[in-house]
């Protein structure tokens, strides 16, 4: 017999809706938040309904905001930049941003071509991509997508759309990460650095 | 800069009030709410909010519940068992349920005795069980405490309540944990399982 009742066992349910919590986890939190931190519960409670409601996608960029157009589409110093920087999700431009290292403008596709999963062009926004680089102000395209097989088809397709266009493309170097040790790099890695070696 | 607006920063700062869920993490589950799981996320804020708003305790056994009375103490076979375990949390009381092993009654702690953290015997509920146990229809008390300093230091004071009322009182036995490896095993551990051991 469980103990749980029924609103317990529905919290812990959706809480499984998190990624990376499984049952244990799931039971570990409801206690917590209830045992220790109701407010905090509630917090989340409120600020997970009006996230869901309100945060939509940037009419330019695609990704989240709940304006039109995101903190960096409406900067314009930086939407009127010549470079644009393809990447598969806001978390990844959230990571670039990070750097400090770029200051032009995203296009964020929220996924990558998966056909078999039914994620084609269409639903990566391409087709608005593509209106975008017709009106001829981008000279640069950064490829940003992740270094997997779908990401790299991704890349792919955009590369071509560009080249369509004559936009020159360029693609985030592949090498040994920093602090990395050879001994334990996978070979396809290790090759690539071989491949992109620079003169010292 | 950070990228994000403000309503997802208030989820993620919201979500670093889940257990073991840190900045990291907390960008991850809102970014995965958000792409793929919109119905997920406004359940589990609607879960939240009922759970923090209407899940009480249990006025006999200090569990969580929605009801005066939980699933166990309003269960007539269970309610007037004369076996009585205390346990420290209702996430221990839900371990011993799946054991499937006992049918008594519970009493929650939601704590142990930690005077340091201001967490006295009134804050246990002591006076309540010691009302319980007063009724005369309690033949032996369980102590199911956690074995750490805390858990044992509990167990020995409400030992001295059941002893004053002539109640007899037992405790969980502490061994070696099957499965586990000797090897491995803490010297305390290790000792209690060579003082409590059973003839063969």
């Amino acid at each position: 017999m469980t103990a749980n009742t029924p609103l317990l066992q529905q919290l812990i349910d959706a809480l499984k809706a998190l990624p990376g919590v499984g049952p244990k986890t799931a039971q570990r939190m409801a206690f917590q938040l209830l045992e220790r931190n109701r407010e905090g519960g509630r917090k989340l409670g409120t600020a997970l309904l009006h996230a869901m409601e309100h945060i939509g996608q940037c009419q330019s960029c695609r990704t989240f905001s709940e304006q039109e157009l995101c903190a960096i589409c409406s900067d314009p110093s930086r939407s009127q930049s010549s470079l644009l920087c393809v990447v598969g999700s806001s978390a990844d431009l959230q990571a670039i941003e990070q750097t400090g290292q770029f200051d032009g403008r995203y296009f964020v596709l929220m996924g990558q071509l998966s056909p078999l999963d039914g994620i084609g062009p269409a639903e990566l926004g391409l087709d608005r991509l593509e209106q975008q680089l017709a009106k001829g102000d981008v000279e640069e395209v950064i490829l940003a997508t992740n270094p997997t097989m779908e990401g790299e088809a991704t890349a792919y397709y955009i590369a071509e759309l560009c080249h369509r266009q004559q936009i020159s493309v360029s693609r985030l170097a592949q090498g040994v990460p920093v602090g990395g040790e050879l001994e334990y790099l996978d070979g396809s890695t290790l090759s690539h650095a071989f491949s992109g070696r620079k003169r010292f």
